[in-house]
């Protein structure tokens, strides 16, 4: 692809923008990240790709269905001012009166069902509109049928915030290393897990370093999905069946939680400098199965699983070509879940 | 992108091939390494990219330039039976002769002015072709003018497999990561060093660990180049005028070799339990500049850029969206410097 730098200010320049209308659906703290990142890079899509956008939907539980045609400011937004929208009546109206050409999806896990996340992307697609999540349901229980409609629409369903934030994972297989055969993984891909058996390690009882996790923000109010390893669980079936044609649901996955590790067992670990970690898994078994796991393990201080602390993360992917490629983010903020969106955005207008 | 699977064997899958002329300029241990891979993946590139190939062009410092329109059988290649080619008298009558569609340049660095790859990699973009390079020299000597030639011909000039083998890194941003901006890095990216650093560690005299490096087939009969730190300083100059918009020439980097550690040295970081790498590391400062330094640095346990060993290596990005992106490939083979170029013939193929 050929990037041809445009002068912001030119009559010529303006010309070659390609202006898209956008709708975010979900407008907690993910939601305002990418406002907040569409707002610092504006000058750099337009000069860099070309890409020129207004928001001009914005959804949430508390604000119900909002489209303003001529686009909302992003600071008002940011502070909260959603003056002069008008109120739609549900996901359909919204994506008309926005007239949007991309919907941002991030609302809250469900991970029995996907819904309602599903039912918006969905929606989305049919009306001619690129689907792009933050949110792990709808790859695990729509991922096949999204993207189906999707590619029957000349749209794309894609969500690599998925997981691990926006760090490229769906997209690093996808654009940069075709025709690579993933065998399996190995990642730590839950926080929350990770804090709080850093806090036990350092001494804390389970319940306080439950509540200290909550005070870091990291784990939620009620926090056992993530303890029981259901989280990591939607992880792993979402990186199988879209990196490797599986076809797993939640249940396939052999799932332990953390509630049974004991200090005795992280002393013991210390002690020979090793460290416990939840480790997530999958692995290419013949006649085309894949066996995926998540579960408490014992590393080795050298293992490059053992090298993340607190929100960071990381996976370590064996293929056909290379035995062992490792990404790791470290220290990922809010604005890289964000970024993921922004990616995505710019993936599906640069393909289209 | 849509990828439909295509049966191989009916006709209405095969209408949908679309086939590519190959020619490939060097013919050493990569070169036959890339032909195995096409070989092997031969059937897959067809199925699930619509893409057919045939090596139509071949050349060596011992070969000549040879053609053969009708394609080589890529097993006779890989048994150094070349038998019923026509000889060309050079690289542009060569490209005619066998239509190539992407040339494969795979010759021997030259640090100094990049050729004569610069010269193969410009005849093919001239003719039509997409020019892809394993080699460093023409990134750091022509990234730009063989960038602005392929734009100008709408053909590419990709060179995934110059640096950490065909781990993605440069499609890594191009591709999967738009829109960030790439502070600094830091890497142990050359095995050489690496390699004798650890025989060092384990004892040996420094020419014993060079002679160690030559028999495991990683140091070169003339290891000069890796030892002073050349060899890493390409790749750093290499990163920083793709990623970081860079100007710099290999004489800008502050460079320092690993000549003058001594056992002592490594002695007293292993009785903390640290570790001795050479350090290619690259930094924006005010006013557009990048400072880029190459130098053995004493590294802590924990330290990812530790954690490497052999042949293996590891890229720590910071970038505006994210504090540390760290990417780690462990123990590569020339298959995996033979996939950068696989992977770069389907970007180009995709993408056009």
């Amino acid at each position: 692809m050929t990037f041809t730098i445009m002068g912001g200010s030119t009559q010529q320049g303006e010309a070659a923008i390609r202006n898209y209308n956008l709708c975010i659906v979900g407008f907690g703290n993910v939601g305002k990240a990418f406002v907040a990142l569409l707002d610092r890079k504006t000058q750099e899509l337009r000069n860099r790709y070309g890409v020129g956008f207004r928001v001009t939907g914005i959804a949430s539980r508390r604000l119900g269905w909002l489209a303003k045609p001529d686009g909302f400011e992003l600071q008002k937004l940011l502070a909260g001012d959603f003056a002069d929208a008008v109120n739609a009546s549900d996901i359909r109206e919204c994506l008309r009166l926005s007239a949007a050409d991309a919907m941002f999806e991030t609302t809250s896990l469900n991970a029995a069902n996907g819904k309602p996340a599903v039912d918006y992307l969905r929606a989305a697609l049919e009306m001619g509109a690129h689907a792009i999540s933050a949110n792990k349901g709808p790859v695990v229980h729509a991922y096949q049928e999204l993207t189906d409609l999707a590619a029957a629409r000349h749209r794309r369903f894609l969500f690599e915030s998925a997981v691990m934030d926006g760090v490229p994972i769906f997209s690093l297989f996808r654009e940069a290393m075709p025709a690579v055969e993933i065998r399996g993984f190995r990642g730590v891909l839950n926080s929350t897990t990770n804090v709080i058996l850093e806090c036990m390690e350092s001494g804390m009882s389970f319940d306080d370093a439950v509540r200290q996790a909550q005070e870091l923000g990291v784990a939620e109010s009620d926090p056992t999905d993530d303890i029981e390893g259901v989280d990591a669980a939607v992880k792993v079936v979402a990186l199988t069946n879209v990196l490797m044609e599986g076809k797993l649901k939640i249940d396939d996955v052999r799932r332990q939680g953390i509630r049974g590790i004991t200090a005795a067992q992280l002393r013991s670990a210390r002690s020979t400098g090793e460290t416990w970690k939840l480790v997530c898994s999958a692995k290419r078994k013949p006649y085309g199965l894949i066996s995926a796991t998540v579960q408490p393990e014992r590393l080795k201080l050298d293992d490059p699983l053992a090298q993340v602390h607190g929100t960071s993360s990381v996976i370590r992917f064996e293929t056909d070509i290379l035995p062992q490629l490792i990404i790791t983010e470290q220290n990922p903020g809010l604005e890289t879940t964000a970024y993921g969106l922004l990616a995505d955005f710019l993936t599906a207008v640069r393909s289209s």
